[in-house]
């Protein structure tokens, strides 16, 4: 596996590949890998040539109250899994080089960028749309990973690939959860045992909410309602948003129609998970 | 000469050049086609295996009481001067396949945006980075060509290309003139014959700013006046702006150092001429 810090040795790498034709799948990160991200890399291991991974903990998505300090850093690890998991080249950018002093560029994706996560975290989304931008114009892979884990963030790149014409895939990969449902995240760690069992209080939500859709359950204020009872009568949770939207627009719906995502934010102590199941309803 | 005028048929063509390893070129232009544009297409031929010109009046970077509207179309003969200068292909979208219905994504440059013509357009520079984003994406040049002419355009699509790690080499081309050194611009159509003449005077204001420091002025505050009082003597003439600014951030200076630029705006009638000049100050 090759390791590469700088931008310069990115894009004279890159530019040797396209002699070559290869399909190239990309995997951006900002490390504390976990099992969600392997099944990205595996994903793109089946599908590509070569398989790009990232490490880079991005300041820019990351509110001044928020946890970009404490956030978890574990790059020898990070590393050895990629490794084992097959990538081939890991970029590994410092902040210095990935923003240097003169930077100044943002990328904003407006609509899609407005609700949920984006009104809780108000610079967020550009800070994605621009460390996204940055990476897929670098990198320029056929095809790049995300977790549908932050749904949000998957409309917001796809959007931005669209708009901006970069013609790389945007595939969309399960989350993966733990037995109990709670979906993996780096930020689980921060999580007391106690905490932890808390947690998994949100997908038990969501997929109540799912089976009450699944049943015939069309009205969305009564499926919110039965959604919050059920968090609300776990000591230490705060619901933050508990949504039932139109999946392509984050929209929220006051009746179930079409594809539909149900989107819910909990804050736990001073920690913030988010979680998303997709439903359709079929007629 | 070959005519796409679809994001799909562009993608497609531009995967295919891959596998070929050629050099591209490319013009961004608004049509209306002059000797200026002419320049750098020559340029882009005379570097690059495959010369790529896009028209398309870009409504973004425009606001909403400028001259949209009436911006000089001409297309059919665009399309003889880019056949005849040997242009391989030609891109010319519409609006509706550019933007289309659901189109929500702006890239900003903020500090290089905000003096001189951002102050004057606060929504113009937006515009100008977000449809050369999307261009350079798109097209994927090796080289592209800017006019000296739109002298912070120019510095905004270099920072933008470095900022997003866009693997295209900007070249700056010199300013086209009249015979009387008013810089050719497709609003010089908009222009009577008295106002054709008014119009010189900014250059020629801007010339004697240079000559100015040449024979060793660094009081930029006396530089400014003389220009001033060259172009308030020329009746119809109102000044935007001269100013003596560093050639790299655009701030004014008080005394002249290094690389200058020297920016001037000018309004005649309804019509708004931009020009500059670059000089060093010699040691």
């Amino acid at each position: 596996m090759r390791i590469i810090r700088s931008i310069r040795g990115l894009q004279t790498w890159r530019r040797k590949q396209n002699s070559q034709n290869v399909k190239i799948g990309f995997v951006p990160t900002m490390g504390a890998l976990h099992e969600g991200h392997l099944s990205l890399i595996r994903q793109a291991r089946k599908h590509c040539h070569n398989v790009v991974v990232s490490i880079f903990v991005n300041p820019l998505q990351f509110g001044p109250a928020e946890d970009l300090s404490r956030y978890p850093r574990t790059v020898k690890s990070d590393q050895a899994l990629c490794r084992k998991a097959g990538v081939d080249l890991l970029f590994w950018p410092s902040n210095a080089v990935f923003y240097p002093k003169d930077f100044q560029t943002s990328v904003t994706v407006n609509q899609l960028s407005q609700r949920w996560e984006g009104e809780a975290r108000p610079t967020h989304f550009e800070g994605v749309a621009t460390v996204v931008t940055k990476l897929l114009c670098l990198i320029r892979p056929n095809q790049a990973y995300f977790g549908q884990k932050d749904y949000q963030q998957l409309l917001v790149v796809k959007q931005l690939v669209q708009d901006l014409n970069i013609d790389t895939r945007i595939v969309c990969c399960p989350t993966i959860r733990e037995s109990d449902g709670l979906a993996l995240s780096s930020r689980n760690q921060y999580l007391s045992e106690s905490q932890r069992t808390q947690a998994s209080g949100l997908s038990a939500a969501l997929r109540q909410g799912v089976q009450a859709i699944n049943q015939g359950a069309t009205n969305v204020r009564a499926i919110q309602n039965s959604m919050q009872k059920m968090l609300q009568e776990i000591s230490g949770v705060k619901i933050e948003y508990l949504a039932v939207c139109d999946a392509e627009t984050l929209e929220p719906l006051t009746s179930v129609k079409g594809r539909v995502v149900l989107l819910g934010a909990i804050q736990i102590g001073a920690i913030r998970l988010i979680d998303n199941l997709l439903v359709k309803r079929s007629l």
